[in-house]
């Protein structure tokens, strides 16, 4: 089947969507459709392929030896959020998992990688994340990263092409042209559970959020593994609204957490179990104890745009997120010294906040 | 409208349904109606009253203020289950929340309580809280109650009357028959949240559930107010069963530790931080431990009897609860050599169980 008659039978089954940026034209996949993944992005009837989902094992001794056949490389797994980058009619665009055009980070592209690659290489779809204290999606943000944002690339794709470059290759392009990538941590084999672990306690220090696995060879079977360290920070990162996550953000965390420590009883400690205990506390306690000031628990941002329409087409797609529950709200969009334009805004979470206002001013539960 | 027409209308609306315990047929109330609470009971048409939700109130200086109107009684909470206790046509029954007899309860009455004044007041129905390790209930008791189980009064109401004792008449009663009572913690004022507070870190090193408040005069307002200690205590007794309890259980009980912590910082400490974390990790970590040879999650019941008949009727009163969730499984039923039948029996929690099962053999999710 072509790539257009699959277009326009997965708009007709309401499986994709139009889309537009700027004076750009695409489609994205909002299900998996004809072997391409969601987020699957059609620009020109050229597949630019959805980043697919990496699942999670919980223990390594038997996690590699059942998901692996062959040999594997070892990444870091970077706390930001996934990017595909492309050139598509001389513009340099960056795509977020679901298939929209972030406007954050095409935005800033100049800034996050030399895109010359891209010129010389038009087929090429870079993967990667984008991670920094700067990043408009994620409170929170990898401890060694102090740069405002930072982009590491973890994998290459062509248009058109399912599947992803195998990794020696990868690391090969990576250095002829310089990118910035995911460290890498050595290629293992399934039996070797005891060599993954032994590189955790260094991650788990500097508060790396663990590993992504990549099998050599046509399954390109990959699989995601992380440190206690990240858990306790996912947990401290959402800790004064995790009544406003669904619950399995904190049951699926903790599950992770026991089941590391069950398999690497050295990274266990008591420093860990009171870490967890500040997690759940503190941010809930500052927000209770700053309720009657702000009426509100809420979480700020403050990103940098180079050009300010593109600050505005990022409100624009943050308001089309659904609103009921947890909602953005745009405080301020200024110009710098620099020439930049500084958008603030805040997340709010209004579970949290409406059980606050209650019980801060008396009210009664039956529970 | 009297007790008899009251009766069929609930039948006809399908909230009241027929029970039977031995050669006792009784009416218990699913839902409230006709101003009778969800658990009322129905001896021969005679009210045995539904005990009634009591509210929280998670700030004191706020709660005390709104939900209070006139001074009140404060009394310790017993971390237990509540019975109502009655005499009907010679036989001392013990009727749970719901409504149904409890057959352990009703068992072990004479353990619990002198009868005696069920004899002199037969219109009277006691309420209480029967606690300690030996209860076929819940996980964990309090810390200070080694007995194997204890019945703690808190309440007297009458046969076919809405309302409780006033205080004072209900621990004139207490004293003149020598009953088991919950502590009493003093008369206070609406107003008087600090000396309130200034009985919380005595209670909260004692491992104590917290108060129970009480109003005089007719509304007969209540409210309860836990402690730190029991927060941890509760997530605890879960802890490795918490994927297996509805959401809420535990972002509950953070939110309401943190609105202790934050009226009360005298109460916090970094030993608290931590005895949560290890709250939320060694019971988990445990049944993660032991999962390769039990093959699940499970809590361990043993509880006693006088009569064998009783422990079979309570086999079956476990057995009536929905079984897709957390089910009941009977290990065993023996003669004691005092001639008390040892019951012993194990909750599953299936979810847990397999979660834990799929991550240890290898198993990968997508989240």
């Amino acid at each position: 089947m072509t790539n257009e008659s699959l277009i326009s039978q997965a708009l007709e089954k309401k499986k994709a969507k139009h889309e537009r940026f700027a004076e750009i034209d695409y489609i994205r996949l909002t299900d998996a459709q004809g072997g391409w993944p969601r987020g699957t992005v059609f620009l020109n009837n050229r597949a630019v392929p959805g980043y697919p989902s990496i699942g999670r094992v919980l223990n390594l001794e038997q996690g590699l030896e059942q998901q692996f056949y062959a040999p594997f490389h070892a990444e870091e797994k970077i706390d930001g959020y996934n990017v595909r980058i492309v050139k598509h009619e001389g513009h340099y665009l960056a795509f977020s998992r679901g298939g929209f055009v972030c406007p954050f980070t095409t935005d800033r592209l100049p800034d996050l990688i030399d895109t010359d690659i891209l010129d010389s290489h038009p087929d090429l779809v870079i993967c990667g994340e984008v991670a920094g204290p700067g990043n408009p999606y994620l409170e929170g943000h990898p401890p060694d990263i102090s740069d405002e944002i930072v982009l590491l690339v973890f994998d290459l794709m062509r248009f058109d092409e399912l599947g992803f470059f195998e990794t020696t290759e990868k690391l090969n392009i990576i250095r002829q042209f310089n990118l910035p990538a995911v460290p890498y941590h050595g290629r293992f084999e399934p039996h070797q559970a005891q060599q993954i672990r032994d590189i955790l306690p260094e991650l788990d220090d500097r508060g790396v959020e663990g590993l992504v696995l990549k099998e050599e060879g046509a399954r390109q079977k990959r699989a995601k593994y992380v440190t206690p360290a990240s858990v306790v920070q996912d947990i401290r990162a959402m800790g004064d609204a995790l009544m406003d996550m669904p619950a399995e953000y904190f049951t699926n965390r903790l599950l992770r957490l026991v089941l590391i420590l069950e398999e690497s009883p050295q990274l266990d400690s008591s420093q860990l179990r009171y870490e967890l205990g500040c997690a759940l506390i503190d941010p809930l306690l500052e927000a209770a104890r700053n309720h009657p000031a702000t009426h509100k628990v809420s979480h700020h941002f403050e990103c940098r745009f180079r050009h300010r329409i593109n600050a505005e087409r990022f409100i624009q797609h943050i308001s089309r997120a659904p609103q009921r529950e947890i909602h953005s709200s745009v405080r301020s969009l200024e110009e710098d010294q620099d020439g930049y334009w500084v958008l603030t805004f805040e997340r709010v979470f209004p579970r949290v906040s409406g059980l606050l206002a209650n019980f801060l001013s008396g009210g009664q539960v039956h529970d």
